[in-house]
């Protein structure tokens, strides 16, 4: 079973620039993170952005669609920052159907001793090798259906949005 | 969803001691682990015994078996050594039919930088959540049934055995 | 011999704050950081203030010229954000003569993986208990003195300013 | 001012071997650790040999002492297995006056999160620089005249012999 991976930036892949120390974007941290997993699965990965989510417009999201449409793979992963993810989960859920695709990103970027980020990539690379059809978020641990997830901007940590 | 982690030891939770240098268990580290996580899962985690997994017995297994039949919750975690983890899962699944039983752990112990540990945790506990019943063995970002998995001594890495 | 260590901040302690995304002050980590040197020294922390050096003023400078005046010890090692280091070691340098005062920091915090911060704290200390009186910059392992220091902008590392 | 860092191996130097589960020597991390601690000195990195302390006979001391003689630096820092660092300080204590030279090393391998490694390194870097001609032991933020100094086998820290 073959997964691709897409990387848009996010949190997950923060870097600290030395030099103005601000936070900046290099290159996506997944290829790195598998190999320290050890990861055996066949996955492919792509980078389509690498943006800070606040910034991901409807094109960028179109952009992305696409890329999970047009994708050889049925299991797809999308690194993505926390901000708008629930917003982009609802725009790829009202699209896509016949595959599952899993939204995960980090409240801490990997590059800092405490980041979320590893644990997430793996439980998303999970969700995405064992759920049926569908556009999930996967944070926290947890698994949310695309039409029923928020991000909750005081704890920083994902549940349900209350109703669909 | 609850879920049940029962601690048996293993690299996972190995420490290094500054006076011998040899390398030892306090206590899992499960529960930090599920911190930096930032994991909103409800999970219950017990320590049923801190060995390396050479050492485990089939009275320990019996033990482990035991803790899966009566535990409330049906789906269960088990942190082990790697060593002898498909043993141990083959033990469980001719035992244990009505819960979803995911074995887990790690090549590089959580206290070492390298680890693949939060990786392996964020896997298991995903597959643990969306698999049916069953014994599997998630490592290296993979899921095996425990009836068609071993360790690759020379790699480190887990690997259908080949023919059930 | 005992040692003075004023935390004031800079990017040595900054903290990442995973509801905004922003870097901010907790307090400082000198002390986590000498538990983790398993420091034998007799040292006596005191934080002074929480800021960016860039926001340093020379009221802050007379705060701290004060404290290392005023200190019963005769060693202390300040730690400074790296932007106006060298402007308060001069400061510094034109009021104390009679002490063995040693300014540090780190271009990447404490918190994340990368941080020369525990090896430049290791050095300074070092150098506090090593020199003559005086006041001097320890960074990238080398000790300069406060009149002949400099920042260069461009790659975040210290040098002789070029002549005194 | 040019120094030279002779590399010995000792826990400062150790790995962690994901197959066998074992500690060993691949290649001092003295390289990387400077790389990391944005140094700026002129370093002149060779690796003597990489065991433990306590394999250390006097003919890798002779090794070492004719190595610190023949060196073109004055200026020298070893990395050491700390179990019989204090006998190796020793050993070059009598033979060698001329030079400063500083042994260090590590009760936590550098691989590990928890290490004390990096803040040796630059506590001994400095030293080194900062100290007149003697062989000196750097370790827990301290150092030691090589005639003085113990290691405290029940605590792993290093202190006064207790007399000369």
């Amino acid at each position: 079973m073959k997964i691709r991976v897409l990387a848009t930036g996010g949190t997950f892949d923060k870097e600290y620039n030395e030099v103005t120390g601000a936070l900046y974007f290099k290159d996506t941290h997944v290829r790195e993170m598998l190999r320290l997993a050890r990861c055996g699965l066949d996955v492919e990965i792509r980078t389509l952005m690498m943006i800070d989510s606040t910034e991901m417009t409807d094109l960028d999201r179109e952009l992305l669609a696409k890329s999970c449409a047009e994708s050889g793979e049925d299991r797809i992963v999308i690194s993505h920052g926390t901000d708008t993810m629930a917003e982009t989960a609802r725009f790829l859920g009202e699209r896509i159907r016949d595959k599952t695709i899993v939204l995960t990103g980090a409240v801490v970027p990997y590059t800092f001793g405490s980041s979320d980020g590893l644990f997430n990539l793996g439980s998303a690379l999970a969700f995405a090798q064992a759920l049926p059809s569908g556009v999930y978020v996967a944070m926290n641990g947890r698994c949310f259906d695309w039409d029923n997830v928020r991000k909750n901007r005081s704890t920083a940590r994902f549940e349900e949005a209350g109703g669909k």
